[in-house]
Formats: structure tokens, C-alpha cells, sequence
């Protein structure tokens, strides 16, 4: 998997963008204009950011099992009707098919391009799945002082496989991939504290430390990201990913899936961190 | 509806049993040997007690978003394979079709039976869903000090439906039901700080004080459960209630729809308030 196929990529420079106290409906019409065809990082700064993934409804409810058994990696944020593009419960008049800036439509299992609006491919048979990503996680950390070394250098967050197997749900299973923050362990307790709030990020790390315990032979060699740099009394702190579910759904081959670009989310009204419901 | 279709029927006299420090699995092997056949309350003490929806899987996909779309009245803490009684998220060797002491049968939205059994009506097309409830929810406010008049008093507990609209997913839609317990206002600070970490048991209040403002004419006059006893200085602190999906699913009149009946819960081997997933 290339760079591009991941989402973390989140740059110190994104938390200054111009876009960044603009609405999430004016981001998501100049979207719709093709005004904007790339990354979202840093728009419409405290506006829950999602994963996309549209999928036939013959696989929806074996979709939803995985999602509800794997909350870490999977947190669900909003699914559509069957074959209704707009999303209600994530906003107002939002359009799946064109509210994205970036799709990849992957067919059985495989990218079969790459485009920005899928008007012409929607069908009555589909469902919108959003996920919760890890675009406003790192917010409430910076807000409380945590320090965030891949933000300080400049880096991408290093991604890795994990030995842990989400919990299978008809096609869909795999490991979880972890990002990685390196931090002193006093900061890692306060950093469990603080994402324990964010259930819909990913919410709170999976594992502290000692990255063989989960299947992680060496931290210089991540699978996506880029090699992180940790200094002495540091531990490795790891958090559930948004690219466990991208695998999964890629791994069962469905005949049609179709997904937002890595980086390129959807924006939707809710406040970050906070699902749908949880305003009543 | 009577009292035996509420579930909220805790009493004091319940966190006293003998089974309270039983295991699960053991409670569960009295049940499947029909040597308990009503109320779990107070029993397996410390583990996640649930609500119980078995539904035809053309309705799975609606009910499963359903959930999604409300968490406060509808925790979902599991969801079966299709046609596959066992619920291996949940616990172990659980059997749906005999591991809950007494089930209700509706039938297009009509109670038809009551059964300590259902394996001879079990089908290939049936989905479980099991929610998250309220039974374990009193223990870590008791825990914490905060008071339940309803169990010092030994009433049950008043739910009322509210002007609040659960949001629609295919068939199922309707009111909001609420439980509510009156306190001073600095425990019902409190209360909002101590079930913000149990997510899966209804969480935080949706309203604190002012019952018209949610739709509550009288407060003395519930739609279910007794009458409280306000004292001087008191608010009522209103829960999202199990209540909620049990009345939505019976107003789809789904041609079938198993559940528990009231008070005899499924047990299962998760911790309290912790959901599946979640240990990881």
C-alpha cells in the first residue's frame, strides 16, 4: 500500500489553513463545486471529519456487524438508507455523491479508478457507511499540552500491523493497524484520559509500550507513515486505525466498493468527537 | 402497557441474592436447565445484563441503524450471524434460543406467547440483536454515593414517554421513553460524571429539571412504573430508557419479533458497561 492510501496524514501546517474556521457546508459546496479535489485536513477545524465507504446492501448488515464489533478501529458514525445518497443524521443536504472530493471506486478488491463525483455509478442498491478518523483526534491532545513528536518534526504518523484480529463479521476481517505517537509515559496516561472522551476517534490507545506484545517486531520500520523518531524515556503509544477497515473491506473483494481518496473526507456537521444521537 | 412490559424493575432486595456472585456462565446453566425461569436482576453481579430483539433479517439492516442512529436508548452491544443462534461476542457457548429464562413472541406487533424456549421456533433467516441495559446501571451510582430514592423507598422506577422523536430507520421510529430518579442538583452534577463512562447502559441524562420542557405534563403521573417521591430541593434527571426500541419494534409489527421478557435478561460475559471490542 502507497502513501497515498493512507489517511493519517495530518501536517503541523493543516491547523493553519484558511479553510479551517470556514463551515463545513462552505467547505462541502465549494466541494461540490469542484472548488476543493484534495485533502481536508485542517477544514472546518471542530467538525467530526469521516471515512467513507459505500458498499452493495447484500454486504451492508455483515458491514455493520464488523463495525459494531470492532468499535476501536470501526467507530460508526452514520449509514444511509438503502440507495439513498443524502445523509441526514451527518448534516444538512449532505450529497454522498459529490460531497467527497475524492473517490477510489475499487472493484472486487482491486482500485479501479479514481474520481471526483459518482453520480453516474450510484445505485438503488447502495448504503453510505461513515466511519470516525483521526483527523480531530490529535485536536484535544495538542489542546491539552500532550506533545505530538510526527507534528513537532514534520512527519507522517507511522502505521503498523498489529497480530490482534478484529472480530470477523461475514467477509470482512484482518488485523488492526495501530498509529504510533511516542510520548513520556506520564503524558501517555494523561493521553488515555483525554481520548477517553472520543469514543468516535478511536477513542482510547490500545496498547502502551513494549510493541512486540502486539506483533510489532521492529518501530523503525512501519508499514505506512513514515519512521518516527522516539527519544530516550519515551514509550511507543498505539491507537487504533482507520486503515484496519480499509483492508478489510479491500481483503473481501466485493464486486463494487467505493471510498473516499486517502485524506480527502468527508466533512460533516457534527460537533468532533461526538455521534450521531448523542445530542439527545 | 402493564407493568410486566417494563424492564426497569430493580429492587433493593434484588443486590442481595444468592446468585449475585455466581458467574455468568453459571446463571446462564440454571436458565438453560429451566431452573430459573424469571427475573436476572442483582444476578452475576459486575456483568452486562441485555435487552433482547431477535428479528427476520430483511429487517436486520433497518433495526441495526436504527440503533446507530439512537445509542442513548439503543446500545448495541451485540449482533448475531445470520440464522447462527449462538452469540460468540458475548460470551461463551451463549445459545439464544435457550439462555434467557422467558421470551415474549410477537407477532405482527401482537404478544402471541410466552416460552422459556424458543429452539423449535428458530429459523434460518433470524438476526439477534442484544442491547445494552439498565440493570447494571444503578451499581456504579450507588457505588459512588449518589442516591436512588426509588430503591430506598422500594418503587419502581417512573418512565414517561417524552416529545422527543427517536430518528427513523426504515420502520422503526417513535418517542424517546425516559427513567427518572430525583436528587439535588450537585448529585445530578455528579450522576452526569459517573455514567458518561457507561456508554452501553443508556450513559449520560438527556435532560436534567423542567419536565415540560421534554414533553412531561405531570411528573407524578408516569406512563410506567410508579409514582416517585420528589422531596424539597430535588430535580428529576431524566435516562434514556430500554423502553424506547422495545415500543419501536412492536409499532413496525415486524411479522416476527422474539424478545426477553421483561426482567428476565440475557446475562452475558462482558463486564458492565464495557461493549464488545472494547477490551481491545
Amino acid at each position: 500500500m502507497a502513501l497515498r492510501d493512507v489517511d493519517e496524514q495530518i501536517r503541523p501546517e493543516d491547523f493553519a489553513g484558511e479553510l479551517a474556521r470556514a463551515s463545513a457546508a462552505h467547505v462541502r459546496g465549494l466541494i461540490r463545486a469542484g472548488e476543493i479535489t484534495g485533502h481536508t485536513g485542517g477544514m472546518a477545524l471542530g467538525r467530526m471529519q469521516g471515512n467513507l465507504a459505500i458498499l452493495p446492501a447484500d454486504l451492508a448488515l455483515d458491514f455493520a456487524r464488523y463495525c459494531q464489533r470492532n468499535p476501536k478501529p470501526c467507530p460508526l458514525v452514520g449509514v444511509s438508507e438503502t440507495g439513498d445518497p443524502m445523509l441526514p443524521t451527518l448534516g444538512e443536504d449532505i450529497d454522498i455523491r459529490s460531497d467527497v472530493s475524492s473517490y477510489n471506486i475499487y472493484r472486487d478488491g482491486e482500485l479501479a479508478d479514481t474520481v471526483t463525483d459518482i453520480t453516474d455509478l450510484w445505485r438503488d442498491d447502495l448504503v453510505t457507511f461513515v466511519l470516525g478518523c483521526s483527523f480531530s483526534f490529535e485536536e484535544p491532545l495538542l489542546a491539552d499540552g500532550v506533545p505530538l513528536r510526527h507534528l513537532e518534526e514534520g512527519y507522517l504518523v507511522p502505521m503498523y500491523r498489529t497480530n490482534i484480529a478484529t472480530t470477523p463479521a461475514g467477509p470482512f476481517s484482518g488485523p488492526i493497524v495501530v498509529s504510533m505517537r511516542p510520548m513520556p509515559m506520564a503524558e501517555a496516561i494523561r493521553a488515555v484520559e483525554v481520548t477517553s472522551r472520543y469514543p468516535m476517534m478511536h477513542g482510547t490507545p490500545i496498547h502502551i509500550a513494549e510493541p512486540a506484545a502486539i506483533g510489532i517486531d521492529d518501530i523503525m520500520q512501519p508499514d505506512w507513515g513514515d519512521v518516527p523518531v522516539i527519544r530516550a524515556g519515551e514509550v511507543p503509544v498505539f491507537w487504533a486505525c482507520g486503515v484496519t477497515p480499509q483492508a478489510a473491506v479491500r481483503a473481501a473483494k466485493p464486486p463494487l466498493c467505493i471510498t473516499h481518496t486517502p485524506g480527502s473526507m468527508l466533512i460533516t456537521d457534527l460537533p468532533s468527537g461526538r455521534p450521531a444521537g448523542h445530542a439527545v
